[in-house]
């Protein structure tokens, strides 16, 4: 995926793409208004409609982009020829990373998550969303499989694989929540933080 | 407090208060009337009215008996005469087991958290977000400071113990988005599972 942070060389749907995920994440999907995400870009409503037929086309597209950038993400270390304890730390890692790079994105995956849980949902919308939870499924499934290789290796430890693995990414997906800016100090914080959140997250899958 | 399932013991107060959690959890806060609330309790809404102004009085209660629910059910175990470490694993254990049980009040409460973090909500309603919002910072930083009493003990560890708080709680807290009664198998099941949580969530605190 292109990065959802807006730069020079980002085409104009990307920086629409980019304000409209930094609007959601501030007023909630409901409160904001596409004038809203105009404003943000010093442009006209009619330049947004010009790229996005309506703001939950926006929302779902926003969905695909913080999905595809956490399977991006995760797909080299995926490959890598690492005992699967090890190369469920680096996902781990470069999840935690994306999650940090693409926050305002995955704030609007989280709202989704949590939209489709209710029942105050269009039918078009709750079909977006239920195809949102079952990529977000198969995301899980993937860690799922290389705890599980894990297990047969030695390296991991679970009482219940398909439970434990909910606590692990729970950790992992909070700094969309509590991760702010200021934690950035200076040179090798931000890797300090996400290998601490990581190490943290996984050492109750770690056998001894 | 007084439980919040509703039973036959429980005050209109209780059990509307009961209603009102399950119908935000299912509608979410914005979406949910009134007389949605009425409507499950089978009352009138003059009913709720009468011992309730509004509808965010409601929400405003919900996230208060939450947060009563949290400290009350960790505080005898603060004060048991326990190594830090073994006090820790008895609060996160009572935490994801209130966590479950009141799991529609705290639903709401991670609602509210939510709005907290938007811009789209009135004066009033941000001074009583940001009492919520303290209130979960002074109930984080009791479980900071066991840790911290840990970690003079020699029993657990953290690079930075206010960092590795974080995806701890936010392990623990997970359950309020993936926990369903189906995981309430039979006689048992649902201590293991809160077991398995409290020492995947806690692990990485330990020191080896």
């Amino acid at each position: 995926m292109t990065s959802p942070r807006a730069g020079l060389d980002t085409s104009p749907r990307d920086t629409i793409l980019d304000a409209a995920a930094r609007a959601f994440m501030e007023r909630g999907f409901k409160a904001t208004s596409i004038d809203d995400i105009a404003r943000r870009l010093g442009a006209t409503k009619g330049m947004v409609y010009h790229y996005f037929d309506s703001k939950t086309d926006l929302f779902f597209e926003i969905h695909q982009r913080g999905m595809d950038a956490l399977f991006e993400a995760i797909e080299p270390e995926l490959k890598r020829d690492l005992p699967a304890a090890q190369r469920l730390h680096a996902m781990a890692r470069r999840h935690v990373a994306t999650l940090i790079e693409t926050q305002h994105f995955q704030r609007a995956v989280a709202e989704g998550v949590q939209m489709h849980l209710r029942l105050s949902t269009t039918e078009a919308q709750r079909r977006q969303l239920t195809r949102l939870q079952n990529r977000r499924r198969r995301y899980e499934q993937v860690f799922l499989e290389v705890l599980c290789e894990g297990i047969r290796q030695g390296d991991l430890r679970a009482g219940e694989p398909r439970l434990a693995i909910k606590p692990v990414l729970g950790a992992l997906n909070s700094v969309i929540n509590w991760y702010h800016e200021r934690y950035d100090t200076g040179p090798g914080a931000l890797d300090a933080l996400i290998e601490e959140v990581t190490t943290v997250a996984l050492q109750g899958l770690v056998a001894r």
